[in-house]
């Protein structure tokens, strides 16, 4: 394994990539656009997996799991959703040896097929809500793919929802969007903003799109998550429908809301350095590891006693890896936890233990702590949730100073081409003022953030007044 | 919801058809052979995963996850493989609206893929063992498709590891077995057998393939979980290899195993009954199902608390659900909670609470028993455990008694007719007895059980002496 990582200064895309593949998150598969999710990738996603599990049941909804080929007609069902899809579809067309009479398409999001089936289990209001979610791989055919950013493949979960009102659908789409936005903060360490996406940037089908946006180390913002509320869109298409309590025939509301294994290249952007990954403590497969320290034998039978001691007393307190191999050096493990991300690293030498202590690496700053054996099962939670807190403390820092008034446009244009980050601006709304920006820039605007939409100011492009408060930035 | 399902000794078919869809373990989709897993379904998936999962982590494997799609030429790399699996392929030959220069195999089984990344991961011995799981959807062209037992799409596990001798690969091919057999036993609550495949039967391109046989109810038998010692079949044909210690190059030994969620369909076939689903306590998603009886208002309101009461005390030893439904009588609740399969039921009356107690309903045989409150909490777990153990006994006694010496080939032939069930046998070895018995008979060779193989006798199709113990039956 080489451990040379590409320095970002020097090629931000480069280094990303070597990160991702030298502390095996991820490896490029033989199928173009496809990626292999490496065991480090996976852990984390499990633990991505688990708190949004938990939360999604907490709130009342329950896994299910659609078929993974849809009719090419359905997806014809509602027109802006197909316009959006289409040119990214995989397709199949031949199955146990014959030509398919009508053509699978592998799906790139399931409302179509999740909508007809709540067309044939949706009769009445007793019915409402339907509050429903998958863990599945979607596929859109991708033409310039990034490890875990753009990839043909992708792991994700999708809710889908069905409610008996207009109101109930909204209070869903914010709900979850007010669930992404604590995972975000409290589990990835990553200050996002909620906000709205514009008419141009929002999902294919849907009446509203919120979304969670965060901003990376290169200065380009990242879309973390989005919740759609698709009002009467695909009810009516699928002719989703309910007998309401006063015995009338309505059509349901709808949402759907996703997050995908993308959000494990955001901890790569967010937080990542010239050594390696820096995995939050809350999200990281393994928040310790042991590095013992020997040169005779007899040092290292006493140093192993003690560490395998050590795991037993903190196996409970914290996910703690013992690295005992004898095949390479101290120097080298340190090396390898640190490209892999390991938040916490814990020496323990001849010297150490004399002393009855451990010598404590943040992978965060290095910065080094001598802590007695003793205190260790106590403060080791205490170390890691101040890891978590600096991290975080971190990210939102570099997020605040790379948050700029956007200015003029020509100031904003220079000021994006060279700092990146993001840019404070007002917006008329006109969807041709978007698309100028758009295509004289490569800034798109981000959200329109749901806080501080309380003042006025000149169109960015047109400079006629406005009312709408945007954030733009160039985004992956 | 119509709650009528066909009797099972009137239809076996239509009696298992109507219990996966009416308790809404499952429902058809409106692709071809594809089924949707519905939340009651998907809950039991999600129990087997939990289980299975952390009994793979503690025996070392790691979880990654590996693309969806698969170069058609890969395929061709292992003759027996591709001869196996070709007349059951799902292809696409379309991608972002192109026709794809190499058509992609939309993934029947991951060996092609995975080990063709293990030859660019594997270098050493050090890299040894490597041991993967992947939990995915799998794709096989099935012409015939029943719910659960056999659809076009379908969720497993796929276990791919790679070692440096043969004798490890042997173990590890036997030390999952072991615990598919534990697991069929303490969890499902279905006794199995352990066994070998005859070579017609194995896996294609294994060496060998195990398994674990179970006996339904209706006569039937059901593979429920494989494991597939590989030899060198596949590192040669992916060019798999590592240095060995004293420096030489050799092809690693490989297995693979998995179980699907067919399981969900032998729950149903081994356990149901006329009146729909019986799960077994350590799968149940939900062990207990509350039904509070009340007549008046005030009977509601006193009811009601002492049943929310019980919640928050057993909700911590139990999977507890209260079912505060007003709409629907008490006795339709008995029915639904029984149609879906919880293994106890709890009801509480006014006249329940006069006397400090609730009537527990067992799902198994409609014991009732009157059980104080105070002592519930310590008596629920002993009483679920109850209900484990005579499911599983039940299961035992009922593979007891249908499970019969072969006899002459005209007897075999005849029972088998009449009675179903396994059949005891010894066989030549010869293919061409197998095929016989399987032309005429429909059984097939089971599994030449691990146990029992020290005694010899006439094959039971031409009848010279023979040293293999087979089982055989008609089988899903």
């Amino acid at each position: 394994m080489s451990n040379v990582i590409t320095p970002r200064h020097e090629d931000p895309a480069r280094w990303y990539t070597d990160v991702v593949t030298r502390s095996e998150l991820a490896d490029y598969s033989p199928v173009k656009g496809c990626m292999v999710i490496r065991p480090l990738g996976y852990a984390l996603w499990e633990r991505i997996q688990g708190y949004l599990d938990a939360r999604f049941k907490e709130t009342g909804h329950q896994n299910a799991y659609f078929p993974l080929f849809i009719p090419e007609s359905f997806l014809h069902r509602e027109k802006a959703h197909v316009e959006g899809f289409s040119p990214e579809l995989a397709v199949v067309t031949i199955g146990g040896g014959k030509e398919l009479e009508e053509k699978l398409v592998v799906r790139p999001t399931s409302e179509t097929i999740i909508y007809s089936m709540f067309s044939k289990w949706i009769r009445s209001y007793r019915d409402l809500p339907l509050l429903l979610n998958q863990w599945s791989n979607v596929v859109r055919w991708e033409m310039r793919t990034r490890l875990f950013l753009r990839t043909t493949e992708f792991l994700w979960q999708e809710g889908h929802t069905a409610h008996a009102t207009e109101r109930e659908a909204e209070e869903e789409t914010l709900r979850i969007l007010g669930l992404y936005n604590d995972f975000a903060h409290t589990q990835m360490a990553i200050p996002v903003l909620k906000g709205l996406k514009s008419e141009q940037e929002k999902f294919a089908g849907a009446q509203k799109t919120y979304c969670i946006e965060a901003l990376m180390q290169d200065g380009k913002a990242l879309q973390a998550g989005t919740t759609h509320n698709l009002g009467q869109n695909f009810s009516k298409a699928f002719d989703v429908k309910f007998q309401n309590q006063e015995g009338g025939i309505e059509h349901v509301w709808q949402t759907s809301w996703g997050v995908s294994t993308r959000l494990v290249g955001a901890l790569v952007l967010a937080h990542g350095d010239d050594q390696g990954l820096i995995l939050p403590p809350a999200l990281a497969p393994i928040q310790v590891a042991v590095v013992p320290i020997w040169k005779s034998d007899e040092e290292r039978t006493n140093v192993k006693q003690s560490v395998e001691k050590l795991q037993a007393a903190l196996g409970t307190v914290a996910r703690i890896h013992i690295d005992l191999r004898d095949e390479v050096s101290p120097g080298f493990k340190f090396n390898e936890w640190e490209l892999k991300g390991v938040p916490l690293r814990l020496e323990v030498g001849p010297r150490d233990l004399a002393k009855g202590q451990a010598t404590a690496v943040s992978r965060l700053d290095r910065t080094k702590e001598a802590i007695s054996l003793e205190s260790l099962e106590s403060y080791l939670p205490e170390l890691l949730a101040r890891i978590q807190r600096s991290l975080y403390e971190r990210a939102l820092k570099f997020r605040s100073e790379n948050t700029r008034p956007a200015g003029t446009y020509a100031e904003f244009k220079e000021q994006l081409e060279s700092l990146g980050g993001f840019y404070e601006a007002f917006w008329c709304r006109n969807p041709q003022c978007e698309t100028k920006i758009k295509e004289e820039t490569k800034a798109t605007i981000r959200c329109i953030p749901l806080e501080g939409q309380d003042s006025e100011g000149a169109c960015l492009y047109c400079g006629s007044l406005s009312r709408t408060r945007v954030i733009l930035a160039r985004a992956y």
